[in-house]
């Protein structure tokens, strides 16, 4: 739960509302803070020429896009411990730093899984592969691999309800995917939960829409005092298959290898540019994305498009010459994906600046197309977000839904109850190849990264530069 | 082109005609052969309720559809050569015995093509796998693998602008997917065009949509004289990224291994299966699927579901109590993909019977859903195939296109110019699986197995029970 923080003082406000009527070459009509009952969008109408330019500015190139896929292209996918992660990290701060931007490079420790060699095959009835990824975290079998008859459960009712049975046995979690929150704890929690009932090994089917036999990788977390097993996903039709033979009660063999290695942790950073703020440089707004990613595809989509959505919309208000009243921080993650040390660094490191942060905001759910945003925080500060969406409404991007936040945000959000947002997007073309060999950047559309780009910094320059904080009183 | 082929004696077919009204237990009233102009299709009228009947029992139960899965869940791909191949060929024989069917199995010697491990991965500017599946056919790189730079070309008239450029590169054909028609021509003589201009290697844009970075295999041809190089397809993600780093002038290095071999000639079989024509039990006609597919996925779409909707065909008949005139011959061939062994050895036994063949009828291009029929032969034949399709509209499968045929009713159709159909059907989801892992049971639907065979059995039942031959003048 978030902790309270304390309200701004409201000395500091009426100085810096009085400093904003003053300010040259910035929206010289905006208001002071207006009760929020009467003429409460008043304050909003200096932002409405602003955010057309942004809109425009934002769909008149595809920087966005082609800075995505060259990072992609370049240096492939992103796993934390990689030198592809490291590559794509010293290439996004040279590239900021010629965009105009002060960049640091925050340190962080990262934990480093490598997935080596890895199959699975049917060994009974008759030889023959299927389509399988290990999942993150996961320990090793013998290197020769380890063979046993298989037990498919649909849920993890089916298997309390035939625990023994489990013993010696390979579990198949075999529940088909509804969605991604109701479906992936046979991720996170089924290799656990098969290894209590003596599995020697699990096999989730994949979390994500059936696809082209597309297996979902993504990290799976064995508690404390439970034996480590090794686990993979295999895809739907492969899980399907496993149903069927064991449905006509034919046996079923399958020989699992995982060569997989936790090694000692390894140095990586988050990537911190800022644009100054003119007035109240030490209050911050923070757009983020995550910058590693699974080590399938090249995360263009987990979450490449969101790094360069926001980055897009740091370097649009600049070039723009739109300098608000607050700092925008643009922050890229590291290890979302299989640690959130990324996450855990930043709160740790800002700690005495999170009163200060007015806003964080998240896109990591894809950008196609985005819709508007998730939020979390006060029902004024709420209220102010979706006064300030409306702007978006041409792009199709004002949407304000009941909850908001990303996981590289929270742990920062948490401590200080910071207003949070997520970008939101339609996520149908998002799970299909979330955690695939298929996260590729031809996924997006360049437009689509604009869009994105134009959302958030229209979001982000308003609330850095309104009077008000976001969730003054 | 199809050879001439003697009409059938005016008095054998005055003969048949006699009898077919003497039949017991037939539709009773089945006329004889009517002028063409004036009532044409008055010798339909009989087989309207008989085609309701096996409409009605095709769609009763899902018969196909899950003997499909049981072959392709057990057996797993079957590609010539394969001990898969040889155990679904002896499953399909021993099931079409117990269904009451005379069954042989025909020798025929097969090409033996093994994929071996393969891999493909950018080694510079930054390492990164490559989604790719061997050509069938292709020959092996060294066991280490070959590493070259690459030269993408977009089609054969890019690569010969450049020739000389080719020499010592690994040349990437990237021509977006229009039609399989169109493009496939870049696997079969990409390699071999590759070759000579001096190429070591070549990758070739998987010949089907874009699919979850999904590489396509099928069969690459080796002209005599051309040195053979290592093929493989590459999914349309990983065409586009080369072509995207090769737009930038990032030079490019990949790593090709194929440790694919061909081995000696290995026996297999087509499995033939006969409903014994009642009164010209010498006159045939062939329905057909092929058995054997790729290694990869498990041939369910391509051919198995071909072969399942062929054999349903005959088996209600039989279940009906249907005992046509003429012979419905089931052919399940071996070696349609790489080889057309099958195909050939039928065509050769069956030589002296081919003049009594009075339509062979492939399924090859998926089941979902049936659409109708490709006809070639004669304009009368066509005709009334064309009113036979008529039966076929309440399952919306009374098309007739311009062309029919089949890669394995070929070699023996174009001996005796023998009316050819195919089975079409709508193949937007065919090609997405086409030769790809995902080529797997659950891309089908049960009643469209159900539909396919329904549609097969209405026009070889009439076509083998109508008073005149098809294409009798």
């Amino acid at each position: 739960m978030p902790h309270g923080r304390p309200a701004l003082p409201a000395a500091l406000c009426a100085l810096a509302c009085l400093l904003a009527g003053a300010a040259p070459a910035r929206p010289s009509q905006t208001p002071g803070p207006l009760p929020a009952t009467d003429g409460a969008d008043d304050w909003l109408a200096p932002y409405r020429e602003i955010s057309r330019r942004l809109l425009r500015a934002a769909q008149a190139d595809e920087v966005g896009w082609h800075r995505l896929a060259e990072m992609t292209d370049t240096f492939g996918p992103r796993l934390s411990g990689s030198v592809g992660l490291e590559n794509a990290i010293h290439w996004a701060a040279d590239r900021m730093r010629a965009d105009g931007f002060d960049v640091r490079l925050d340190p962080v420790m990262v934990p480093v899984w490598v997935r080596g060699h890895e199959s699975a095959e049917i060994v009974r009835p008759w030889p023959q592969p299927l389509a399988m990824l290990g999942l993150g975290g996961s320990v090793a079998t013998p290197p020769q691999g380890l063979e046993a008859p298989v037990l498919v459960v649909r849920s993890f009712e089916d298997l309390d309800a035939v625990g023994a049975t489990a013993r010696g046995r390979i579990v198949v979690f075999n529940a088909s995917f509804t969605s991604y929150n109701e479906t992936v704890q046979y991720r996170t929690a089924g290799p656990s939960r098969a290894a209590r009932h003596g599995a020697v090994a699990a096999l989730v089917r994949s979390i994500g829409p059936r696809g082209h036999r597309t297996p979902h990788t993504g990290a799976t977390s064995y508690p404390p005092g439970v034996t480590l097993i090794p686990a993979a996903a295999i895809s739907a039709e492969d899980a399907d298959q496993l149903q069927r033979l064991q449905d006509r009660r034919t046996p079923v063999v399958v020989r699992l290898t995982i060569t997989a290695r936790t090694l000692p942790d390894a140095p990586s950073s988050n990537v911190i540019a800022e644009w100054r703020g003119r007035e109240r440089p030490e209050e911050i707004v923070v757009v983020a994305g995550h910058i590693d990613s699974w080590d399938v595809g090249t995360g263009a989509v987990d979450d490449g498009a969101g790094c360069l959505a926001a980055w897009e919309a740091l370097r649009l208000m600049k070039t723009l010459g739109l300098q608000p009243r607050r700092t925008v921080r643009l922050v890229l993650f590291t290890n979302e994906e299989n640690g959130l040390r990324g996450a855990q660094a930043y709160r740790d490191k800002y700690l005495h600046e999170l009163d200060d942060h007015v806003m964080m905001l998240e896109s990591d759910i894809g950008v196609f197309p985005p819709l508007g945003f998730g939020f979390t925080g006060s029902p004024g500060a709420r209220a102010r977000v979706a006064q300030i969406a409306q702007l978006l409404q041409e792009i199709g991007a004002n949407r304000v839904e009941s909850v908001g936040g990303g996981p590289d945000i929270g742990p920062s959000a948490q401590v200080a109850a910071i207003p949070s947002l997520s970008l939101e997007a339609d996520d149908t073309r998002y799970f299909p190849v979330h955690h695939t060999h298929a996260d590729t950047v031809d996924k997006i559309a360049p437009d689509e990264i604009s869009r994105a780009a134009a959302a958030i910094a229209v979001m982000a320059y308003v609330v850095a530069d309104m009077p008000m904080r976001l969730d003054e009183q």
